[in-house]
């Protein structure tokens, strides 16, 4: 297989998706979107379609403001979302909403959803997948979930826990991809980007 | 929830298990063990049972060394293995194990086995279990097996790979616990250590 070198943009400021591209070793640059989040969840009550359409957000305000400085690039954007019984469950803003969260979370199983949304500046072609994991917590009492909280682990992302830390000691299973769990299904993006965009990220030191 | 501060001893030389140690928070100390696994693998053909007794015996060399030093502590000690197919599978030694690893593993299921052990010094109480998480890879060509070799994520993982680095590009998915993939099912840590040891492992920051 021909190697070959792309930039590649990671439209996420989150850190956690940071860290699973450096792990992976792929050579990447990280640009910051700025979407009003909110306006979509009032417009999309599906889950599903939700994160792809906020993926696919952040990935042309990415692609319209690369085109500007005419940098080339394949454009990779992200979004994250917990559903618990239907219920859509997003970052919480403060210590008392990271445990009302929580509180519903513990002792229960709920879907890990990732919108992801590819394209390449100088190619038409688009990509939007999702991808689900299940994720299923141990019961916690008020006085632990207040101690995880204290560990700070909730602030920026969805369902308010990292399975990269401190979580892992209530995360009894999940089902599905353990990547999609951190923020980004990196099977799926290899797939995608091996098939439809010609890049191979196994390749990378 | 009374705190109570014991010294923890992790009696492996992993460095997966310290990170994931370290990435909960848990004040530790490593302890490195000296068993000679092969004798082990000739008398237990059951890999639960294998991976439990390898465990039991890094629990009890670190207890009674540390007992000559008069050092109290928590002694959590683990092994893990991959099976496939009913085939005991381990370390490669050297790139060319790796790859034979690996050939085995791609477009398959196989199951990732975690013996712990645990004790503390001055309690007889021992507490010996599994965990088994089942792993999904992805069709990779030859070349692509060899290019992740080339990471040496290989080296000193039973099954030749990493979930927490490259590896998770072809996990297409996991079920059961994650953290038990990277050698410690932190859940089962979390309710034995709190159950039988009386150390809740979510009050550290």
């Amino acid at each position: 297989m021909e190697i070959i070198l792309k930039k590649i943009i990671l439209a996420s400021k989150s850190i956690d998706r940071s860290e699973i591209f450096k792990r992976a070793g792929i050579p990447f640059e990280v640009f910051v979107t700025n979407i009003n989040e909110e306006k979509f969840k009032t417009k999309f009550s599906n889950a599903v379609e939700l994160v792809k359409e906020l993926a696919k957000a952040k990935m042309l305000f990415t692609q319209n403001e690369l085109m500007k400085k005419k940098i080339d690039a394949i454009i990779i954007a992200a979004d994250t979302i917990v559903v618990l019984k239907g219920e859509i469950i997003g970052k919480a803003y403060n210590e008392e909403e990271a445990f009302k969260i929580l509180k519903k979370l513990v002792g229960e199983s709920h879907k890990l959803i990732t919108g992801i949304a590819i394209t390449e500046i100088q190619n038409p072609k688009i990509i939007i997948e999702s991808d689900t994991t299940i994720v299923e917590f141990l019961q916690l009492s008020d006085e632990e979930i207040w101690q995880y909280i204290k560990s700070n682990e909730w602030k920026g992302r969805a369902g308010a826990y990292s399975i990269r830390d401190k979580a892992n000691l209530f995360i009894r299973k999940i089902n599905g991809s353990s990547s999609n769990v951190i923020g980004l299904p990196m099977h799926k993006l290899y797939e995608i980007l091996k098939k439809e965009f010609g890049l191979n990220l196994v390749q990378f030191k």
